[in-house]
């Protein structure tokens, strides 16, 4: 009998070549199919909510799978625990759910929520390093946040995607963007939350590098006005580094 | 002209034989006098407020040094910035400030703030893993509450420390003991505060063992009331791993 499975994964996205399998890379699709075969015997094509890139991190990537389960049968509980021992220390299964046989983690999925974290800071932090952006001129708070108050809702977002996006629809729905932000030492750490129905490629990171842009002055505040109302790429900021974002959760019905 | 210079340290010590230089050893304490000495031409002694295990992390360690800045001056934003460039990745100088020519980051502080992180959650979490203690059952926070408050106030620590402890004193004063919990996904996120004048060797860890294993029902809630009466170490619980701990703050007058 197929079943259907939805799993919650975690991962360090530091020493991964990022979500999708390429040959002779380190991906986490192919360390998950690799261990799903080693403890179930088949080889399965596990599908992914977003296809992170590398270096980009997860608290709650979703991800879905089918196999036949002809032997065993095994409680979803036990498959965790059985996979979560075989997986490497940087990725594990936080949940494992039965689901419909035509639920797919792509394509059923109503929205995702990214996490990008920036320390403006003169002074390096080493334990922030693996998963934060350093920037080591301070950021003004109150033009960002204007500046971000504008991509929030439906909008064309064509000026926010790298260059290599095949997307064919570039209209998408932002639900919620906060920026918060907590002094450490001489600088400050800035949390940049973002919620939407789909994500164009890179652009939670082209999002962030130019609001980041915005608050240090290298770009002028209208800048995500022009972006939006010309699709101009060029008119923004930087794309943020990989690092320093989180898929934090996908959003089904 | 002798200088004296206080330096605030963080470092993620999951790489480290702990801060104490040991011939052989990658150490923090050699790691700075390295840099120092590559820096500034001198060799110089690195004092550090605390003596951290192989392992253990520091937000905000302490040390001072002197050296004889018989070259060209050097003002402590340059060192700060120099001595970055030059250090690993996993330390670095959040703070260099000019000192009183008697200050000496051991001996003249007068607290220490440990911070301790536990995961206490079925499935275990590749983003937590180098700066949490997993424990894998259920903890009940109210018989550790009850326990910790015992330990606020000065006692006879003798049964929190290692067992090869050389302090001649075994009373210590700690001013604060707080533990708070955090829901994560079906298990929690436990987080030990404790502030006291002096530690012995291990006693954090000691402490949060114990409380843990209060928690989870493998030694009885009045151990911490015996070991504080009786001095005796084996009625205690284990002493929790070294990477679940980090020096958050070193305090002076």
């Amino acid at each position: 009998m197929t079943r259907k499975v939805r799993i919650v994964v975690e991962y360090d996205g530091t020493d991964f070549s990022g979500w999708q399998r390429q040959t002779g890379q380190r991906t986490v699709q192919e360390t998950l199919e690799t261990a799903i075969r080693e403890m179930t015997g088949e080889t399965v094509f596990v599908r992914g909510a977003g296809r992170t890139d590398a270096g980009v991190h997860a608290d709650g990537q979703v991800a879905s799978f089918s196999f036949e389960a002809t032997g065993v049968g095994i409680p979803p509980i036990g498959l965790l625990r059985g996979l979560n021992s075989i997986l490497p220390p940087d990725v594990a299964l936080r949940e494992v759910h039965e689901a419909a046989p035509d639920f797919d983690a792509r394509f059923s999925a109503q929205g995702k929520i990214y996490r990008y974290t920036v320390l403006a800071d003169p002074v390096r932090s080493p334990r922030r390093a693996r998963h934060t952006w350093h920037v080591r001129t301070p950021v003004d708070l109150a033009p960002m946040t204007r500046a971000a108050r504008l991509l929030v809702g439906e909008h064309d977002f064509a000026a926010f995607r790298a260059s290599d996006c095949d997307r064919r629809t570039t209209r998408r729905l932002v639900r919620r963007l906060d920026i918060s932000r907590v002094a450490i030492g001489a600088g400050a750490e800035l949390t940049f939350e973002i919620e939407a129905t789909a994500f164009l490629k890179n652009m939670v990171r082209i999002v962030v590098g130019t609001l980041v842009d915005i608050g240090r002055g290298r770009i002028p505040e209208d800048a995500v006005a022009r972006m939006l109302s010309t699709g101009d790429r060029a008119l923004g900021g930087m794309t943020a580094p990989a690092h320093g974002l989180t898929l934090l959760r996908v959003i089904y019905p």
